[in-house]
């Protein structure tokens, strides 16, 4: 499928976006050594998505490249290993337009600690959150054991959401976390926020197994 | 009421001032996720204030609004939910020029960890706070429980202003904390110095719920 | 005494490097809150030193003043409380040419968690002390009461000074450190190094009260 | 050895890649005041490596020097006292183009919680070293005492790479740690790395000394 015009300027744009998120993520120390991949979705359906083994504190255009809604590359360069798991999200919720994934230290001490979900709950950070309105809520993230087989693990993400309903991340243990939102800027600022609650709770519970 | 050109000025400056404060502020990992808010009080009375929903850490002109000493919008833009925190300080306070809200590490992790209030004393940089001139200081932060109702929360803050005299901030709990000062550098200082003997007294007494 | 134009130039020289360090210093969370001081010596014997309450973080030319080598001010600004300890330093030690003065969490805590004095040993980032060329060297960092009475403070550290020998530099509890050069290049590195073996020492003994 | 044009052109490219190295580990933190050395091997067996004593966070292209394959300075300048360790590493793996030694606080406070090795399991992030494919993977990384006497330094990391194989970087106590790489690149993808996984186990262990 080539490339139109239009797709261009958008691909353009998204692309600019994930520079700058994967900037800011690095400068934070949340995607260390080439690890953790950002996407967004392109009004065509297709999706623009870091380029396999790429520091993503230091992408250029070249960097970012296009899958097709399956996840197959559309421009010949290799796409991350953990693509499906951006398309399967996009497929399931028709309003996210991006998809964020850090390797970031909270996230995997918080697996280390926690066992099948973390609960945030009391902060007036979770109205960081997409629907969330008052300090007075629960978000649970679950934490899912990692595991090479990405068809494998998305299933069981999906088979997670379909019991449980709707969630605003997950994590994956030993690994990282997954996050999304509207936009980049949107996916961005529930990043900045879950992060930022990870270390919260890590610092009250401490990070010393017992 | 219609910006006169001097007002106009005025708020530049000011707006330039809350802007870099903000980018301080977030770079120091203050201000997640767009939480957060900063004003300063003009001359004619109307107070500068960031647009709700703004990330602190990015913002420019435009996410600088004006609102009256009620905290009504002057300019048909969305002033912070918390507005009401800050006016209230401005009419208390003639002597404040700017008014400062974090949602910072430190202070969150305070309100978890110590109750009702936390007292700071013997610290060389209590001189950084107005009004201190030794470190043989006894500065009292006190600790107010969280709540949605914004006014409810200003008068809890009154009263106790009322009952106990003037303070140097306070901390909103699981939430951050408010500081103000002369000018938005006087008020910078003061958080600077708050959040850094927040992690001095979290560090020497640990983090962990007991 | 007038500045004359080679005294001019030496004084914009020792103040850029001032003002660079400043910049690095706050950069760490060093010097925050208008904390710290910094000074250099000049050839005809006078001192290039911060003024007071400017922030150490953003100095520029005009944050830079000279006093004589008591510490009185030669153009009418108002040197830090403390000018009287950089000026003895000067005075005791002719090869030292600047000295510095961070507010550091890390020499704060110690000072807590340590009495009377820190003793550094077994690190290879000790020879980045002047005169250590071992690891297996014991560097001892005395630690002083705070005390608001500057020359009372200044003679305890001469008496330590008479009594014990030539140190690196020295903890006031409470407070932060002072440390020494031959330029502020030198200096700078003693603050890089000490700050960072403060805080390993805190994290392998732990920053909690017992 | 006369420095041939084109040795030129790629001594001056390599020096780039490892000043931008340098500056990038030193605003982690990992290469505090002049410690560290850092290395790129050039196409005619010859070593671009740091002058001794320079700040390893700004580095220009006079702070880089050639040795020879044995270490011995080829340009009049003093290179590292460890220079041996990085020569002994390009002459037993002739695929390594870089070696990086970071006096890192992770790897610092790591050998004095840990005693003979680190050994890294079940992080996603091991898969950004060289060779690792999966989380279920066991990385050692030795700790060797440290020692003044670099070639009997150099001959103990020898004998365990004889008896034990090959590692991906080791830690020499209370001093830092050596890793490498095909490039420049890949050996800082390599330092990020560890030094992340360093801090991952010194949080989860806790950093305090039983």
């Amino acid at each position: 499928m080539a490339t139109r015009p239009d797709t261009s300027a958008e691909l353009a744009a998204r692309a600019a976006e994930l520079i700058d998120a994967g900037r800011f993520i690095h400068g934070r120390g949340w995607v260390p050594a080439t690890s953790g991949n950002l996407s967004a979705r392109l009004s065509d359906g297709s999706v623009a998505i870091t380029v396999s083994g790429r520091h993503k504190g230091g992408l250029g255009p070249a960097d970012i490249m296009r899958v097709d809604a399956d996840g197959r590359p559309l421009d010949g360069q290799k796409p991350s290993a953990e693509t499906l798991l951006h398309t399967r999200l996009y497929r399931r919720y028709p309003a996210v337009g991006a998809v964020l994934h850090p390797h970031s230290p909270g996230a995997t001490l918080v697996s280390r600690l926690f066992d099948g979900a973390l609960v945030l709950e009391g902060y007036e950070l979770l109205k960081a959150m997409e629907g969330i309105t008052t300090h007075e809520a629960r978000v649970v993230i679950p934490i899912f054991p990692n595991d090479q087989d990405i068809p494998r693990l998305a299933r069981r993400v999906d088979d997670y959401l379909d019991a449980h309903g709707d969630i605003l991340g997950y994590i994956i243990a030993g690994h990282g976390f997954y996050t999304w939102g509207a936009t980049v800027a949107d996916a961005l600022r529930h990043v900045e926020a879950m992060e930022h609650l990870f270390e919260l709770e890590l610092r009250l519970h401490g990070a010393k197994r017992p």
